[in-house]
């Protein structure tokens, strides 16, 4: 394994550079405490696009490894399982990392998008100033209405989102983990999402009770607490 | 590798005995498949509890291995990878095992009951005239309507279910089966949904030029085109 004191993560940040709560960025930052892999994390605004150029590209995360840029949550997994392979295992082998991909689609197509129609007006109002215009004016165009509209009817519109968590809920049932008895990096891909919750909004997900709430809570607790520490604002 | 001569398999048939449906079912014998494991199945319909009794319970797919009987296709694909551990592997290892079992969640919570909603009436209409107000009573329990009803806007309807299907589109933008390179179990369990309404109904699940189509063709070749071969509502 290649020691390297020049690893950096791009992290997306809100007016608070503390506050991280990217979904994708925390898929990282958990797949890289769990190669043991140190990292410093510099805090990226949505419109810092100079910073990161140099990974051809204008999304976050973009991880500095020496000389080595890499870009997109998937893609920066693949490569530290592949270049980092004495390290513990993000997959499980082959076919672990063949059926998590589907994984990475569903929370991609699923459940991101059905979380930021929750809490998208929450996450505007923790951006820095310079950030806000660019957000809202992509959201709200992608949404089709204003954010405070996309998440006006959130109390009863959740009741959807929660009947789409029954895989989610159906599996904790029977293993502990996506990862079976430990945690590996089906985990880091869905606890992003809630995590992206966790640090922006009092809007509550889950239904008392939720067994998804317990397994949360044991992502929380891996690596020391990494990611209990964020700035969060969900009671603990 | 235990070879043997007295494995059967209870696979659900319609008023046709050769045509099987069960999309469960269907999980079982492309895992058989997969394992080099010959079978014969016996049809069943869901009427006959009493043939399956020796099971403990009353639904299907129930196999006979020897003297040891399995049941629900979940258990039965692992007793197959575990029992005949020497051949081809069904997950691609512990990662596999643990993430395919959210797959399988997944199929069970979404995919199924949203294949249900769009040709449960035609699924009716197949079956044995002992299994048609057995069928139809408990389903319109859970429906809560008649078997007409709930697919009466089927039309409009399948447009939300087709929406649900983007994380399998997006993963087959990338790879050509849930196994990777190659087809394994995740691939049979969502196989199953599909072939479920190949085998009983006209309807159009997916939209014209849906990457889905290309995949299921090739799930249909496998084996020497084992699950093409059984009879079929879907043109050639």
């Amino acid at each position: 394994m290649t020691i390297n004191a020049q690893r950096k993560l791009y992290d997306l940040a809100g007016a608070d550079p503390d506050r991280r709560f990217s979904p994708y960025c925390w898929r990282t930052r958990l797949a890289l405490a769990h190669k043991d892999l140190p990292v410093e994390t510099i805090p990226w605004r949505f419109t810092e696009k100079e910073a990161i150029a140099r990974s051809g590209q204008h999304r976050v995360p973009v991880l500095l490894d020496g000389e080595t840029v890499v870009w997109d949550s998937w893609t920066i997994a693949t490569y530290l399982e592949d270049t980092y392979g004495d390290g513990r295992s993000l997959f499980g082998g082959a076919g672990g990392r063949s059926a998590i991909f589907f994984i990475n689609n569903w929370a991609d197509s699923v459940l991101l998008p059905g979380i930021a129609r929750l809490i998208v007006v929450d996450v505007w109002a923790h951006l820095h100033d310079k950030d806000r215009a660019y957000f809202r004016e992509t959201r709200e165009k992608i949404f089709g209405m204003s954010l405070e509209q996309v998440c006006a009817d959130r109390e009863t519109s959740v009741e959807a989102f929660r009947m789409g968590l029954r895989p989610l809920q159906r599996m904790l049932a029977q293993q502990p983990f996506f990862g079976g008895s430990s945690a590996n990096y089906g985990d880091y891909i869905v606890f992003g999402g809630f995590q992206w919750a966790r640090c922006t909004s009092r809007f509550q997900l889950l239904a008392e009770g939720d067994p998804i709430a317990a397994w949360f809570e044991r992502i929380l607790d891996l690596f020391g607490g990494l990611a209990r520490a964020a700035p969060s604002e969900w009671p603990v």
